[in-house]
């Protein structure tokens, strides 16, 4: 049941040899629909009065599907697959992310300013005052994403390898949305102390830390003990990144719903770390009426197994998640492929607000609950309503860098969800579009006008 | 007596204002000439009918004189100072380097593919075999510039924010040189276990480690054991970059004054990392005269102060520098500016070489003894004969990630020292030059190729 729908992840290029006659290229297309891959981008090569070469996009729904439509292609008579390769495994060919100078080094006098001698100077200008690393190095705007590989996406303990092409992949959501450098630092170790101890050590270089897919309750953990013991802004986005962008995208689908926060009932499913960030946060924005639940069902007082964060979001009833969904007005996923079923869905409130956000494949498909949701929203990029953690992070850490913040508080997290919901006004919201887009460039720019705001307002800046 | 002569490390740039007549220009170099600074480009910003906006470069030799020259100009009428600045603070203002996205994210399925959900697929490949790593991550080109900044360039224990405008130079030289991305690891920590335990924890990340400006003894310790644990090049630039490239220019000097390695008399002060690993691949190279000098003189075997490294290059006789130096073919300083007087460099031997690479000030001065020596070289850049070991790290490392080595090996340096030597061929060595342009782009391609042959041969190549 998963990945119903062709979308980019599985996207193949296919780069054919056909005759240059009408009627060759219509034979392609159709054979992919017909094969079930969605066609994108296709470009002209190069033709000759027999021939074209041509390179096609297509959207599969598997590693299969790729095959089968790869297969079908190659079985066209006249028409010549010269090659074809998996776009997403080309993108990653090499890593994603390169390290570049600011200014070229083309003459002695370069070398002589960047480098040695001249570089003694500022060296000991930063020796002399330390605050001068700020100004003089790549700190100001440098974001470590610390990973110990425990908790990749929805995928589990893939091990620091296995996680870093998401750094990579957040680091170039960090330049390309925020203009913050981040570079990945991804550990052998799964030990708190360790990962604490390695992070403060590495932290000169660094202006902020933003802590990826480490599992809970590990990364309460270390995210508190990094708080106390460095003044540079430390965030674990899984945790809060999530928290701030479903509170925003809540609150423009209870506007679409005209329901309010405080009145309603909440379950989120997924007591991990992002489950119980948003609980919070969500507590902090005026939420009262919030069920939690786990693998095991129902957060409940009457259980055993309950771990402190756990504990402390605990409800009176016990049940299973399909207990907890009935006359829920909102379902909140941030647990595992397909938990939840229609029928669930179907025994919510009227007007029910489904955000299904595993990833890469969430609780339940958007297709077998179209007719039944209110507000439906995913963490996928490929459906509508994409509860994106890129909404959130880069002009965070932007509006924290920018003012020197020594840390990071729930006013700026309450102030960046409120400056995202905001950008999508009361008039324009709709089921399809509750969140503003990702590539909105006025996004990062008022979550960081917002931050700052909360951060003088907190007196947590250094300049 | 330190920089004797204007030069970059010094430079100012002055914005002026000036009529726009003939004469005014001329006046304003002239009085900058005759305060002793030395004018480099000279940019015309705009102009009017009666005035003119130029920016003018002008070295200086200190910081003191900077102003000097500034007042100068200031004081000129008719001519207004709109600003200056000092170049090389400028050229650091907010740091060296940046971390860029390969590709741009432009739509919906660019992030679909370079984060989630598409992502996923390349970390699962990558869980299941870990060798893809290689492939699929920027591992395959990234380097980790390590350093404690308990030796930074010739200015002492800095510390690792002091340490970091060096690195990010660095930085700026493995990509400009050599193709490599690398990214600087300042770590907080001076204890040896900690810091072999911090580059093992972040490793994942990288395919190989430059060990920089990480003080003696601790240096040795550190890179023999993380040899050891990881199998990705190790290299401490301190010691081996700096021998293969004063390998290399003693190789092209000896030529020139028609001495040979094996019979000539080295004296090498300085008994640090640097002057160890000189004097030890000079002796793979063929050398067999070598006297080490530390700041208590001559290292002799009846010293009771030495640690292990000196004591494997102890000599029979003691005595102090000066007395090393009496009759001596080449004098290699990796030591502390001015230690070497002219009557010392005036005892040694018939043509005397003189490397002199204490950095940024040098052991001599080369205006002191440039009636005296045969060949003159120091660290440099604005000096004839730069020992720069820009020469050698960045080919180095193109060609021990090209080949994925898994060590570095003696055979590797002596081929790297081989290849630089032999980029300036026999007709055009001269005094003034026996090491090749450091922007010569054939050195870099020359010793890669060098260095992947000569990791073939060892055996230490995994691709």
């Amino acid at each position: 049941m998963a990945n119903l729908l062709p979308n980019s992840s599985f996207s193949v290029l296919l780069k054919i040899q056909l005759p240059n006659r009408p009627g060759y290229l219509a034979q392609v297309i159709e054979t992919i629909g017909q094969a079930g891959g969605n066609v994108g981008d296709i470009t002209l090569l190069e033709q000759t009065r027999e021939l074209c070469d041509r390179e096609i996009v297509v959207d599969a729904s598997s590693a299969d599907h790729q095959q089968t439509i790869v297969g079908k292609v190659k079985a066209l008579a006249e028409v010549k697959l010269l090659d074809w390769y998996d776009r997403t495994f080309q993108m990653h060919q090499g890593g994603k992310i390169t390290v570049m100078t600011k200014t070229p080094l083309t003459r002695q006098s370069d070398l002589a300013m960047a480098y040695t001698p001249g570089v003694g100077r500022v060296c000991r200008a930063i020796a002399d005052d330390p605050n001068r690393v700020f100004d003089l190095t790549v700190k100001q705007n440098m974001v470590a994403i610390v990973t110990d590989g425990s908790a990749v996406l929805g995928l589990g303990n893939l091990g620091p390898e296995g996680a870093l092409p998401v750094m990579e992949g957040k680091a170039m959501l960090f330049k390309e949305f925020g203009g913050v450098d981040a570079f990945p630092i991804c550990v052998q170790t799964q030990s708190t102390d360790a990962i604490v101890e390695i992070v403060k050590q590495v932290s000169p270089v660094f202006g902020g830390v933003n802590l990826e897919d480490i599992a809970a309750p590990r990364c309460f953990e270390i995210e508190a003990r990094l708080k106390t013991e460095l003044d540079i802004p430390i965030f674990h986005d899984d945790q809060h990144g999530t928290a701030i962008v479903v509170l925003a995208a809540l609150t423009n689908a209870l506007k679409f719903v005209k329901k309010a926060l405080p009145s309603i009932k909440i379950v989120i499913n997924g007591a991990g770390a992002a489950g119980i960030a948003v609980a919070k946060l969500l507590q902090e924005g005026g939420a009262t009426n919030i069920w939690l639940c786990d693998s095991q069902g129902i957060v409940s007082r009457d259980r055993s197994d309950l771990n402190p964060a756990k504990q402390s979001m605990a409800v009176d009833t016990a049940g299973k998640l399909a207990d907890a969904m009935q006359d829920a007005d909102v379902f909140l996923g941030l647990s595992a492929p397909g938990v939840v079923s229609v029928e669930m869905v179907k025994s919510m409130a009227a007007a029910p607000i489904v955000f299904a956000m595993a990833n890469p494949i969430p609780e339940i498909q958007p297709e077998l609950v179209s007719d039944c949701v209110a507000v439906m929203a995913t963490g996928r990029s490929d459906y509508p309503n994409q509860i994106n953690n890129v909404l959130a992070f880069p002009g965070l850490f932007r509006g924290a860098l920018d003012c020197r913040a020594s840390d990071l508080t729930t006013r700026m997290f309450l102030a960046a969800a409120r400056a995202i919901a905001d950008l999508v006004p009361p008039s324009e919201i709709q089921a399809t579009h509750i969140v503003p887009s990702a590539f909105d460039p006025a996004v990062a720019t008022a979550v960081a006008e917002a931050v700052r705001q909360a951060a003088i307002a907190d007196g947590v800046t250094k300049c």
